[in-house]
């Protein structure tokens, strides 16, 4: 077995994926600890030393995965590599002492966004999203149609209101989006219906429209996108019984053809 | 090839469609803009050229549209080109300058909702909103008898509680439109309990019939339908099986009864 | 043919359930206007018309409906003929002219009830909904030991916060399923939390098992009804291919025994 | 028939585990009572004499079910066997003299759970949901991840607001998971856009991620294994079927096969 076989096995055993794993989750509850407890000097010398353990480690996985590849560039040909090494050289860069020192510290979070690419069930469902954004992106764009029309209805109307929820077009959407998920919406309509009496017939109608009616629709899709996943063998059986129906049918109709040749000849 | 077949294959064509999407759009976040800003005098200029612009393009478009067609009048027995042509119409009415210039400035963001014609994905989620109706009927009726008995029996006891959310007939119903949505039901049941103690029961039941069993049933219909228009090539196969299989039986059937004169015949 | 089954014919004719259906929901309507104005003594007399008019017309319903029926027993065997029987006879109570005029006069209102009758899709929808109750029952069981334990444990810990929501056990059940719909679920957690820092707990594990897992399987089983109502046609397919394909197993083995016979002659 | 084949019959027959439900559900009515009326001395006696009966019922049940089976140690083989054994020895525990006796006293809340072990349907669910768990666990995994970012880059970020709603890690997750159920998630919002105008774009890309794409998810999850509880028996119909075809394949195959013989004979 050469070395690159070796790594290749590394590479794609289920104890390596679960070290990366176990890993993960332990510098992701160290750093969740550390804005618990302020500030301490000790507690800070181990987040750093955790801190250089996790950049190196992710460095030397990394390696490992690119240098198993037989050609060095088809590492780059799957998305999912791409996601690990931008996250491994966002981690390299030395913002920590420049002035983005902050941000610095913060990228250190998406770190764990890691996880994904360690267990292959999460980029399954991860993959499965992105295969349902076509059946997703219609009922996206008629959701926007309708947040565009009753928020430039919205802003024209009651622009306004002493709450300023309807100030502007953004602002409005960003209150539709609110009545979208039922977060105090009558508190809004109350107050339109102050000025204008008529005002419910545009709420109410907001919420059959977009949330009864269109958010279900939403859901429908990811709901079955889910269970598409779940049940893909039944569906597969299905497709398989019509081929092999057709099948049969030929078969069938050939045997016939057959034994009236044999008749014929019996004549 | 004839003029005639020439608009037909433009009308029909992808790049069209798009085309109509893009100033669609275009002209959709330029009216969102001008709601930021307030009215400036050179942003004005530039909106009344978009206007006139998006104006012509529409008459431009619905011309090619209604041409294309072999028989003018075959252009009206399309139920989205009816809709295209009152929306094209009420932007070309002369109202800018009358009294309801107001109005007709709102007028024009309806020209957003061409995007269903423009997209062919969208249509086909509004035909089959439109082909579920008949399903949801009968649901949407009964949410009605269940909102009318309890508007009724509130509006009868809880007429004269102080937050005036039970005054009419028409209020009541909009109040229970409120718990339907948990906004604040709970507000609406302590204000009653105070005077009816029993008033836990009115509310309680209303949220379990209304918002628990009938709002499901109603969002199983839409989820049903929308998975059906995904399923619907797996439906049609076994359905199509089921029809084969007959046909199966009934060949072997008589391959069987061909035999049979085959020994009669070897005796 | 005889009278018999002439009323017969009308009883079962769409005419007649419609006329039924209009009338009480023109009847309804007048009762709906009534809470808007208020009492005027004109407007009185006319409601006072449609009372007497929509019991007359219910009570000649039902007599056809008892007449039509070929031994008069029969009748009372369909639930929904008692429930409109039922309906009929409190409204024909003299109640108005006592003491329980009030009470009397709130009654009318379930005489919408009778739309159920009058249209058979609803009578389908609640007819699936009463099958139903054998699958919801174990989970409506499930979810009363939940809030059991909940209330108990929380009539135990939270009994003398000030807002009173804890004050016996029926009260915090209600302010449990206040909890279930999220209705302000939080202003109860940190009340709890001031007094029991551990209250979240409490509250986040309730919301999980209660309305995430718990409240779902019930929404669950509710889609799966009305789901079956829509596709019994599919899985009856699917069923009657699985018979037909045990015949044409048996079909194909006896061919196969029978061309053995004549291969056996033919030596 | 002998003793234990006796024992055996009364453990599996409906009558002794309709007897278990019954007096849970009385000995549960009771102690919901309690809380009800404040502590009398005579009901308090009642009360006492209750969970003395129930104690003793429950071991003696428990014997039964001990004794029934051939060997021992098979008891404790089912989960099930195991959860009631260690509800009822909590239950013997003397803790009611001792400084636990508020606990003890609550301990009793958790013998209504021996409903589960009483009615089997009940089992069937719970089994259900514990099957369940595999096609949960990504999406829980899924979910804690977003959480965690978004708790770390809020904890960050809000940390100084007045509310104290993010002062650390744990108390941002509470915060996240108040949003992520809707309850009053836009005073979180407005809270933290007076200081960073930017934050809605943290809180409604959180609600569209967690609450609208993977609480779906996990919904959906749900209802598809409650769904394949309910149509195990199409997806066996439709599996069998699939191995029919493949049997009758190869029947037809050999047929023709047999018969090209026969003409080949003829010859």
């Amino acid at each position: 077995m050469t070395a690159i076989q070796k790594l290749e096995q590394i590479r794609d055993s289920r104890w390596f994926s679960n070290l990366t794993t176990i890993i993960i989750i332990a510098y992701a509850s160290i750093l969740g600890f550390k804005t618990l407890d302020e500030v301490e000097s000790q507690y800070d010398m181990f987040l750093r030393f955790a801190d250089y353990f996790v950049t190196i480690y992710f460095v030397f996985e990394l390696a490992i995965k690119m240098v198993a590849e037989k050609r060095f560039l088809n590492f780059f040909k799957s998305g999912w590599n791409v996601f690990d090494f931008i996250i491994v050289v966002i981690t390299l860069l030395p913002l920590e002492s420049s002035s983005f020192a902050a941000i610095a510290r913060l990228m250190r979070v998406f770190r764990i966004l890691r996880l994904f690419t360690a267990r292959p069930e999460l980029k399954a469902i991860i993959d499965m999203l992105i295969k349902a954004i076509p059946s997703i992106i219609d009922i996206v764009i008629l959701m926007f149609i309708i947040f565009y029309i009753y928020a430039i209805i919205g802003s024209f109307f009651f622009v306004d209101l002493p709450s300023g929820l309807w100030k502007d077009f953004l602002i409005s959407m960003l209150t539709l989006f609110r009545v979208l998920t039922f977060e105090d919406w009558t508190d809004v309509m109350y107050e339109a219906m102050e000025v204008y009496p008529w005002a419910w017939v545009y709420f109410v109608s907001f919420v059959i429209i977009a949330a009864f009616v269109f958010f279900n629709l939403f859901v429908a899709v990811i709901i079955g996108e889910m269970q598409k996943l779940q049940e893909a063998e039944m569906k597969d059986e299905i497709h398989e019984d019509h081929l092999k129906l057709d099948i049969l049918l030929e078969e069938v109709k050939a045997l016939r053809e057959e034994i009236k040749d044999l008749k014929d000849k019996d004549k």
